[in-house]
């Protein structure tokens, strides 16, 4: 696994620092945010502890970690929907990364079938945040992908 | 404020709902990822908490808030750097929102006075995590706009 260094005491000085040291957070974990690289789409967000970014940053192959089951995800493992990572970059206080990718499979990121997981737009109707959906193409069946995990 | 109602105890429940049920985490927060609306680069990640979220629907300018401050943050204030929200997406499982803005003032989202906070990339050398900078042009001064707050 990759060493990771401890963040500095002064914040301060993560600005321009020439080596990267992730601020996991209370869970150990930050903040990855996933773009699509032909069009900088936004898939998905997702979390990586320390495991996760080295598996990612050896492997060249997206690895989160999975809050709900507690574990390494490799994303797309039962749907084949793997991303290639092609760049990661860190934010300036080194709490969060942007993985800029390649989906291979469906070329979908969702786990409803869609290519990105932000479907739906927010808007206030009657003074209460409605939903409304801006895609509804399902690259793949999710009942037949996941089976009955889902 | 508008009142957001408690989200379903099935999860499942999430991916089709017309109603936006944020599920904020142990601190009362959900995740926005901000991008520009000309051309869908990705500026930075903030954290709103229903107080946020609330202002930013209620008033087209995005509002944070501050983790460190802990306070409600009007993103610009400062810096003139005002975000005006032209669209607002929720993610499947609804702990997420994506923003897409127009940037005001400098046109810049990021403390340093970069376009945006994410301007270094990551690589592995000699095992380590290195950063390096992909992005050094300043759109403003953060020494003459923020003064000795930062």
């Amino acid at each position: 696994m990759i060493p990771f260094d401890t963040p500095p005491e002064d914040k301060s000085e993560l600005d321009e620092a020439k080596v990267f040291t992730p601020r996991f957070d209370e869970h150990g974990l930050v903040t990855a945010v996933v773009t699509d690289i032909r069009d900088g789409a936004v898939l998905m967000l997702a979390h990586m502890n320390a495991e996760a970014l080295s598996l990612t940053l050896e492997t060249g192959i997206a690895h989160y970690y999975s809050r709900s089951r507690a574990k390494i995800w490799k994303k797309g493992e039962t749907s084949g929907n793997l991303q290639h990572v092609e760049a990661i970059l860190a934010d300036c206080d080194q709490d969060a990364v942007l993985l800029k990718v390649r989906v291979a499979g469906h070329d979908a990121a969702c786990h409803t079938g869609r290519r990105s997981c932000f479907y739906r737009a927010v808007s206030l109707v009657d003074g209460k945040a409605a939903l409304t959906s801006i895609d509804d193409r399902r690259a793949f069946d999710p009942a037949e992908v996941y089976g009955h995990k889902h």
